[in-house]
């Protein structure tokens, strides 16, 4: 499949004159696009403005709100739910945060519930506006349902990531990433498109057998928790199940079978217990534990650690978010390659909106 | 394996005996004990008694402080660190928790690290103790290096459990409490002793390659991180990483390649970066996000979806806590078996402190 670079800033600046044509803010508009940026410079292509049309169509169909107001449900020294009004969780996923921010410097954590909401895009955006305080992150999301859990081949529960940054002064942030499947959907994407088959242990057959077919979801099948095909898939099931009781039960957003799908095409389902999705996003301040000195020297001192461990072959012992900001140093510098597909999108969403992709 | 049934009452009474001939006070031998004898009560037989001969070591060898002063390393309002005087982690854990409680209860949340401890036994009994108090609990533990990161064939990690317990007023509370290894040794030694092969991704070979012998790990082997076998590896890594950086880095305990030993006959290192092992507790408070009425009444619509999910065959969909409340429901009225190896230590122990098993 062909590809073609765009530099940041093209990106950003169309990205931000759609969401600006779809009556977002201007501050809002800016920080959503920063958000899918971010996730396109990391190389987290399915997370950044490959998604931008779906959330047009998520306007367009007045399911989702450009001018929210946010407010507080329930507020407390540290912790609380914000009613996101509809609004994106790439606005309001990084407004809480702040919130969440301030109330830790008083008294070293803060989390807070987020009800009502829509995608908030890529996870370590959110749990990375932390760091510079010298605060450890959190985020998660929960997310419409495509996996089943263990025993069962009905989709329950979505993809719903963990996230958690670690600030480390010498090195890079440690950004921990993960969604808590074994694989996200795009990683089944590619395989498709390259017509190869996936590992075992990432999708089950609608009738929950295994399959090894990256196309096993159009035919009612199932993504599978982390962990199934090891006899540990109740590990994965279960991290699910804790950011969909976070996110969604927590807050008052929706849950489980329930969570609204993020493309406008498929309906909503009658009777939801809930608002929107959810989100829950947290910060833990380090000099509540511990001197930032010392923290720093001992952070340090474990990546190099684990950096040097012995490796098996010619592999390289990664820490986490170290590769998606090699990659954010390459495509800050070389530009952002887009696929075929993604290229065309944007076209035709430029046409729609009448605003130009140059 | 022959086995022989004890009742709760005579492994507390005898577990509260051996702690007290160590020079515990009784109370806190009692409730150490009652830590223990609740993972034989949940049928986590890794956890319980089984690792009483254990402690008894690390207090002979002067590796644990029968009589710790815990004490404040820093205090904030929703925060802090406990220094736990190299006490056992089974009566450091539950005091911090209760700090954690007080503190949640003024704030909504509040997260606490621990360094200087040892082994806190099973994860569940702490945060389960928010439970009472409608609020969700959290624990997790560093141990000793036996995970290999991804790509390396170095021990460099624990199998550093994470905990999350959330209250459900009309069903058994939902318990999360699993190891970030795919599987934790208790199962590799289970089955070695029925002298079984064990599924691809529990354990490496020293050189780093797939192994489904048992006794890789005597061999110099490895055990693997979650996800592993399904080319996901980097999620069990990273879940571990996460857990020994809020456990060790953040509270300035131990962490990585340089966690201490359980065991006593294994040297600790020199030139440690830090104190003990260590542990990271931590209580949301329900009420703080939302009405209890409403979390309650969405707990139970989350629970009984999940309990009526499509099966897999004759397979039933089980929520997290559930066998473990069924199985301490049996063996609280039934007894508690132990195998013969268990039997013969506690017998051992009971010559050697002089303590009958009755």
């Amino acid at each position: 499949m062909s590809e073609q670079v765009f530099s940041s800033t093209q990106l950003l600046e169309f990205t931000k004159a759609v969401f600006l044509k779809c009556g977002m803010p201007e501050k809002d508009a800016t920080l959503a696009s920063n958000v899918l940026l971010e996730a396109d410079l990391r190389g987290i292509d399915s997370h950044g403005v490959a998604r931008l049309s779906g959330y047009v169509r998520l306007f367009k169909a007045g399911r989702a709100n450009p001018t929210p107001k946010f407010k507080w449900n329930r507020e407390k020294k540290s912790a609380g739910t914000i009613d996101a009004d509809g609004g994106l969780g790439l606005v309001s996923a990084p407004y809480a945060m702040q919130l969440a921010i301030e109330k830790a410097k008083e008294t070293g954590s803060c989390f807070i519930g987020i009800s009502n909401s829509n995608h908030f895009g890529i996870a370590a955006y959110h749990s990375m506006l932390p760091l510079q305080h010298d605060m450890i992150g959190w985020s998660m999301t929960n997310a419409s349902p495509l996996v089943a859990p263990t025993g069962s081949s009905q989709r329950m529960l979505g993809t719903n990531p963990i996230c958690v940054a670690f600030p480390a002064k010498d090195h890079e942030p440690f950004v921990l990433d993960m969604a808590t499947a074994a694989a996200a959907n795009g990683k089944l994407e590619i395989a498709s498109r390259n017509n190869k088959s996936i590992p075992e242990g990432w999708v089950q057959t609608k009738a929950g057998q295994k399959s090894t077919n990256p196309d096993e979801l159009k035919n009612g099948g199932a993504l599978l928790p982390l962990g199934t095909i090891e006899e540990a898939g109740h590990k994965g099931y279960g991290l699910a199940a804790m950011v969909d009781l976070l996110c969604g039960v927590l807050p008052g957003a929706n849950y489980g079978p329930w969570v609204p799908p993020f493309v406008a095409f498929l309906p909503v389902q009658p009777n939801l217990p809930g608002k929107g999705i959810g989100h829950f996003v947290g910060a833990l301040s380090v000099d509540a534990f511990t001197d930032l000195e010392d923290y720093y020297k001992n952070m340090k001192q474990w990546i190099d650690a684990f950096k040097n461990a012995t490796p098996i072959g010619d592999n390289e012992v990664l820490v986490h978010g170290e590769a998606e900001h090699r990659e954010k140093t390459i495509r800050w510098k070389n530009g952002i390659p887009l696929n075929e597909k993604v290229v065309a999108d944007l076209l035709s969403l430029s046409g729609e909106m009448n605003v130009k992709l140059q």
